[in-house]
């Protein structure tokens, strides 16, 4: 026999901290849940705190609003089933990543998550005791199982515990961060789910942006076959409501929810519903999406309206002034061209014209007034010294200090412009070009910056990003008829060594290949090591790879280690 | 019938990824262990890789090349057991932070660390596998056991499997921070441990600087009631010799390490080995070691020779010059007055009068024609502006520009200035006064700055720090008449509220205290969560407090969380 049942997945944008704000908006998921008939609702990991509180876990005051929150939750939840992530905590005071299941306005039971991710970007072990048992409730006689995002991604064993117990439908509450590729791992691992527990599978992801972290959402039901059934929208809010079929065995019942009988023959619709298939994005559209959601949500969530960025007239300003604009709208962005004896006309003029075009504000503000006045102050030291870095540096940090008395001035945030090959070599000055509170394309190789670059491009049929800035040669601009190829390789050749040191943490053996010169394979991974010190002090960014620098690759500066 | 063994405590200074030095230095330790005719000697925790190693472990090359090392250690351990900590890998890759028991220039046996702590400072769970069995090994009949570092700090259990056991002499490597206190509460656990296994402990500690941690040394042997024996010296290395007397039972003698035959009888001079009870460190001079110690271990391990140090003529300064004269010597530090128009005469003096005084190098840097320079380049976009933060921080940011050139070109690390109080209000500029290679007295909060300052004269019996600097009230001399003392309370007060916000977590309710203004408490604590992005670019500082800022406290920069 074939029972219909209708499923919610309400994949929200929490705020981490924001208890009252993330309760309002739990509320009213479950009344638009509830409008649409659905039987059950499910939400995000740790919906109630947002995803990761990190050390604010540590604050029993924080642990005891977060419980009132969720009892606040469980009072307005009727004629529903709403299974919501917040944080439980036992008696002897050990804290459980958790999913509470409210129904006739109570929690019912609640599950603690077995499996805490310790790797990567995740410190759950940190904070959370293991859970031991799984959780199973009866809902109009059928078993549906509760699980926590790592829950499901550690093995076969766990999913077999639920089909073992006759689950007939497995939640998973989720905060999966993005990083490409992540969505294709993803479904291996929901499929596999689905057959070894032989369940429905309905997977709630998180989505929004979070400090270093995106949630690209792209929320699933699977059938227990591993089949597609429904999804939800990649990088925004969304309710997926979905009936989904299940067989039901012709056993004996077990008990319902206590206190709650289902309202759904009266509630339901007539209609089935169902979503059409869309095409899944591309993985350089997914990027591009994740770092304007990302962006959006790390100004807008710090209470920022406006953001200021330094506009050289090269491709990687470009690409972030085009990100600004995106996540902010033109009106909100401040672009700030600060040209120097070697900045030649033509950046100049490409600076302002990607300004123009982009229709975002700009201000120009030249330095070489406050670069000779440097010299000047130093001369009676840098006398008898050659000519090196220092003067380079200079100009990054005068320009660093004018964003940042903008930013003092009026409110903006500066987003920073430089790119992954850059800050995995040091090809930065810190204090100068790193000056800022985003650092919006930090996790972007600069092969993937130029890919970017085109497809909006050819997205939206028109020059958004100028082709003179694309085509002309990267150059910082820092002394005459400087290069970014005369200190770096070509950045392709860049690029595939860092993915393989920085992501893959090759040695030395594993990293030559036939054409990559010995020398040079080395002579980047010593900077890559000796420039953690930098990327130490740089600021957050929105991780796109496998392996960011940050919280996800963790070296430590003083380090004495030279493979030979 | 009592036994005698000769135990050396090798407390050693390793350097993170130094494998090779760090070889080197435990075979030369060992080589003095026997010269002094140790039965055994102990080193500290991953003494083959330093500790903490981080994400090195994930590089599979360099968990080879750290096995390689102490395949390589066992070679040259003759005539005596060494016991040295090093990353064990099993066949499914499974890393364990272990001990090898060497003696007869073989791997005897390999423990692995049983409780891995994931708390503070400490990420143990993202890299190592809890070993599950304890380790005994027969020295001369008698059974001595192995464990390392937290695996006595997690209760009695552990200790008791010694007991049960019939272990005579229990052996810790341990890499265990200092904070101030902590040796005290080492003690606790030390004593503890002693009488729960009834055996003599051996606690050998790390000594040295690494990033933001200090390892004390402070090595010591208690008998098996919990009473001191010897001890190691504080924040250096030290190897520390001792004959311990242990009581043998009548029963069965157990085998002895393989192709091993103890040297003892012949080796052992006549003269029983002892050490005089010195008296422990005060608090106060701990902490001034412990800064000296952790600057010291940065600027050498980083390979940096000098340091340059922004003179403002104010305590912190004064003080950070003082512990980097103590660490480096005074030709290594050069000192920087830079007035502007707001520098009164009398700091200026006091700036160049502390230079002398410490006999350290000195320059001096006019800043206000760069400041001007920069009033006027603004003036087009600061026009119908009010004079806010952002004129006061351009002059911090010209200081730290000026700095950074200095370093630059001269190839010194900068050492910032800034205090923990400051550092948690956000009473700072970002890549202004922030800028530098490391914030020595980041976790030092104000009022302990002067009582640093205090005692260093008092000990010297000189004006190491000069009066009227330590006299004069704080002022960051940005504008004119300026005072700390106009935006923040009473050092005292704010120190206080700090300690309990930021080190005890401890909500409003429980900050109100008679005497302390609710609205200022919530002005504190709303500054302190708000300031997060700032310290998140900071430098890294020597952790003193049981909780720094940095890797022991990881709040999110975007962070909702207001409680009311």
């Amino acid at each position: 026999m074939k029972k219909s049942i209708r499923i919610g997945l309400a994949q929200i944008n929490t705020t981490v901290g924001d208890l009252a704000g993330n309760q309002k908006k739990i509320c009213a998921y479950i009344g638009k849940a509830r409008q649409s008939g659905c039987d059950i609702v499910v939400f995000p990991e740790l919906a109630i705190t947002g995803y990761p509180p990190e050390d604010l876990l540590l604050k029993k005051h924080f642990i005891a609003a977060n419980r009132k929150a969720i009892q606040a939750v469980a009072g307005e939840a009727k004629d529903i089933v709403a299974v919501v992530g917040f944080v439980d905590v036992d008696v002897h005071g050990h804290l459980y990543n958790a999913a509470a299941i409210i129904a006739g306005k109570k929690i019912q039971s609640v599950y603690r998550k077995n499996h805490l991710p310790n790797y990567g970007v995740f410190d759950e072990q940190r904070y959370f005791t293991c859970g031991r048992d799984i959780n199973i409730f009866y809902y109009d006689g059928l078993k549906i199982g509760v699980s926590i995002c790592e829950d499901i991604w550690q093995g076969s064993e766990y999913c077999k515990r639920y089909a073992k117990q006759g689950a007939r439908i497995l939640l998973n509450l989720s905060a999966s961060p993005y990083h490409c590729y992540k969505n294709s791992e993803r479904q291996t691992v929901l499929k596999a789910c689905a057959r070894t527990s032989r369940s429905v599978v309905c997977y709630c992801n998180l989505v929004g942006g979070q400090d270093e972290l995106v949630f690209d959402g792209q929320s699933v039901i699977l059938d227990s076959k591993g089949h597609w059934i429904t999804s939800a929208e990649a990088f925004q809010e969304d309710l997926c409501v979905t009936d989904v079929l299940v067989e039901t065995s012709a056993g004996r019942k077990g008990q319902d929810l206590k206190g709650f009988s289902s309202q759904r023959s009266s509630s339901h619709p007539k209609i089935l519903i169902t979503r059409k298939k869309v095409q899944p994005l591309s993985r350089i559209d997914e990027i591009y999406q994740a770092l304007v959601l990302g962006t959006r949500d790390y100004v807008v969530k710090n209470g920022f309206q406006n953001v200021v960025i330094g506009l050289s007239g090269g491709i990687d300003s470009a690409l972030v002034a085009t990100i600004a604009k995106d996540a902010l709208g033109p009106d909100h962005v401040l672009g700030v061209c600060m040209p120097s004896r070697y900045t030649s006309e033509e950046t100049l003029r490409d600076a302002r014209a990607q300004a123009h075009s982009l229709g975002i504000c700009f201000q120009q503000i030249p330095i070489d007034e406050l670069f000779s006045a440097y010299l000047k102050v130093l001369q009676p030291i840098f006398v008898d010294h050659a000519v090196n870095i220092a003067e380079e540096n200079l100009q990054a940090r005068i320009r660093g200090n004018l964003l940042m008395a903008l930013s003092n001035k009026f409110g903006h945030l500066v987003l920073t412009t430089g790119n992954k090959s850059e800050i995995a070599v040091g090809y930065c000055t810190l204090y100068g070009d790193m000056a800022g509170g985003f650092a919006v394309i930090k996790d972007v190789p600069k092969t993937v910056v130029y890919q970017l670059a085109r497809r909006i491009n050819v997205q939206q049929g028109k020059e958004v990003i100028l082709k003179s800035i694309i085509d002309r040669a990267p150059t910082a601009e820092l002394k005459e008829n400087q290069k970014d190829q005369d200190t770096l390789p070509a950045y392709d050749v860049l690029d595939a060594i860092l993915q393989d040191y920085v992501e893959n943490d090759k040695g030395l053996a594993q990293l030559k290949r036939p054409g990559r010169d010995a020398a040079l394979i080395k002579n980047i991974v010593q900077l890559v090591d000796r420039m953690e010190y930098k990327r130490r002090q740089a600021p957050l960014g929105v991780k796109i790879t496998p392996k960011a620098f940050g919280r996800d690759r963790r070296l430590p500066i003083t380090n004495q280690y030279r493979e030979r």
